[in-house]
């Protein structure tokens, strides 16, 4: 029997309205003949909830007890979305992931999964079920206590299963009906995506385009895992929403298939570095100790023997990196001469695997950035990305005219 | 290490700060150098609202899933206990039932407890641990689903925990203080016992007094638990609570402990029922299949040949009783010359362990009512308890006036 995963985040099982809605959508799987394996988050607020009652008791509280409270909200909804199925019919029943069991390093609140072994749920299988519901986002580790996977957790549960499985696809409904273009609320001219590579999702979803986990893209792409994101709240056709798959499965790929943007960004520059090996470890070694999260990072061409140093950061981490480099100054690791910070850029990226294969996107960027009098205060590539920071002010604007420069209002 | 076991019920960790109170209580106990085992109930209202999903979605539901879900309130409060006990330094952590594990029988929804390994928690107290905080109310089915234990499961848990790790007392918080001579709200001069006799306490939980679970006081005197009732909402010396405990614990009984009542009687007369072998089962085997809860049953002196059979049962039930009889005398399995029903009717008992070796007390108690006017319509006795029907309009009066006859607000 062909077997489908079916994710359903908060939104859409956030009553028992919700939860019969998406149960519907189940049962029309199973009415197609396939087996599914249902992947459930908590209803929308709950886990909110409990976060709350723990900082509220604990703010530095033992992440195992906080593990063993926060899991609980998958578990009612998935024994909610059995007993629904059940109502319709549909042999059904819930796993919590210590039944599965799903075991997972010991990493509590952020733990990765290890095994997920499938004997106990394709005996029901075989013995006629059509439905395992399994709550989202929670494990077993080996010393037999409840760990959680991270926030949206879900989305990487549902990628193991379908891997560990063989799952014809993975479909993750959500609020959002696919992955587009760009943001629609910035430009109207923003297209659903049909397909998008795995790669190009990973790095949309490292941009700022909060669809998936970033951890189940990376999964999905190692297993070869046929990943859909679709919307709970419409009525999907056979090519609704985004499929994430495979480079070789897009057949008409165009060079660039998305604008991604960041807000928040800063940029700080270490003026007249002296340019001798070992320097970049010297800067950012204390950066990565102070907890900034480094982005992009430029060296100016040497003169004299000293440089520039230009690198990229949150906004609000700025001065915890002034912090950090005017204490390694002050230790005599390294010397600088000013240390000047902007904090009113956002990044632009230009993301797509056609790229590697197509010259001139860099150039063709650039102009249009140039013909709307954008200037480019950093810039930094990948193989299938390139990415500016320019003036927050002028955001907005770079998002629609790329946008408008690759055409991405029309389909491949 | 000396070892307590203490239980809090909902209302006693309805929110983060009542779950400090509570565990300010616990960390008095593990300063007095005990180790001790916490059993929690869910957050007050959150087991409702669970139940409420389940209604909502499954009116006719599978047990197995409707326990998966209700069971969680108890998980969330479990890690929350823990985690304010740590905030306390106190050396604790959580247990939910199937990691204790807490095996039951697999009868969802009230199920029997069956086993309680100790080798976990007693190896964990042995390392430094001073608390185990266990989820109240569930454990796991051979088949290893969650079960639950049926309301007020979790007075069973701490029992059962008390008596599998040997500990010197188990102490139950809830919002009253202790068990009463009879209902304050009947009778102001209602005096709180200090200490009851496990049969007592039977008799009385049966009869309504709701302190306990009937299935936890079985338990406890069956292996000769030491259980105390408390209030968690006031402060405790040693002799707080009522301590319900073996019969020889009680230095010096009264006769009389408690004066007990019941509201929602009714009363049923088959009137000239044919007095021969088997009527007894012809006329209560129908009635057991109905779902009547009969409760008292007195057989009239026969004559000529017939006799007259009363039974008291809820008065919610007294329809379906009729339905049953008649249906009975048609099948012609019973013959009676007419049903006549009683609705307005209460219940009122005499309990206490004295009366085995006291005669007089039944007349004691007849004069006692017929001294207030009030006729008494059905008798009967057990060793320990006499029980009357009365007109529901004198339950009151009868209730104070047995108080008085028998000095309950005297100490023993």
């Amino acid at each position: 029997m062909p077997l489908l995963v079916m994710k359903f985040g908060g939104t859409s099982v956030a009553s028992p309205d919700r939860i019969r809605r998406a149960a519907k959508r189940v049962g029309r799987e199973v009415a197609n003949g396939y087996d599914v394996i249902v992947i459930v988050s908590a209803m929308a607020g709950e886990t909110n909830r409990l976060v709350g009652y723990v900082n509220e008791i604990a703010p530095f509280y033992d992440a195992r007890e906080y593990d063993a409270v926060v899991s609980s909200g998958e578990n009612v909804t998935a024994g909610l979305m059995a007993l629904t199925l059940q109502e319709m019919d549909i042999p059904a029943r819930s796993w919590q992931g210590w039944q599965v069991p799903l075991r997972t390093s010991s990493a509590h609140g952020s733990a990765r999964i290890e095994e997920i072994p499938t004997d106990n749920i394709n005996s029901r299988f075989a013995q006629g079920m059509k439905v395992a519901v399994v709550a989202g986002f929670q494990g077993i580790s080996p010393e037999g206590r409840i760990t959680t996977l991270g926030r949206g957790g879900s989305d990487t549960t549902a990628v193991a299963f379908a891997a560990a499985f063989g799952a014809e696809r993975c479909d993750i409904y959500t609020d959002v009906d696919g992955v587009y273009t760009t943001d629609p609320r910035i430009s109207d001219k923003a297209r659903k995506l049909d397909r998008i590579a795995f790669e190009e999702m990973l790095e949309l979803a490292s941009l700022g385009a909060k669809v998936l986990q970033t951890r189940s893209v990376e999964l999905a792409m190692r297993y070869h895992v046929r990943l859909r994101v679709l919307s709970s709240f419409e009525d999907n056709n056979e090519s609704a929403g985004t499929l994430v798959c495979d480079e070789e499965d897009i057949v008409e790929s165009k060079v660039v298939s998305g604008v991604a943007y960041s807000r928040d960004e800063a940029k700080m520059t270490l003026i007249s570095v002296a340019d001798r090996p070992g320097i970049a470890a010297a800067i950012f070694g204390p950066l990565a100790e102070a907890g900034v999260n480094v982005d992009m990072i430029v060296q100016n061409i040497a003169e004299d023997g000293r440089t520039d140093m230009t690198f990229s950061c949150p906004t609000d981490q700025v001065a915890r990196a002034e912090k950090a480099m005017r204490a390694a100054k002050e230790r005599g690791e390294v010397n600088f001469h000013d240390l000047v910070a902007d904090k009113d850029v956002a990044k632009v990226s230009v993301v797509g695997i056609g790229m590697r294969s197509h010259a001139g996107v860099a150039a063709k960027m650039f102009q249009s950035l140039s013909r709307e009098g954008i200037n480019i205060k950093v810039i930094t590539t990948s193989e299938i990305k390139i990415s500016v920071l320019i003036d927050r002010k002028y955001m907005e604007l770079a998002v629609q005219a790329l946008h408008d420069a690759f055409e991405l209002e029309k389909a491949g």
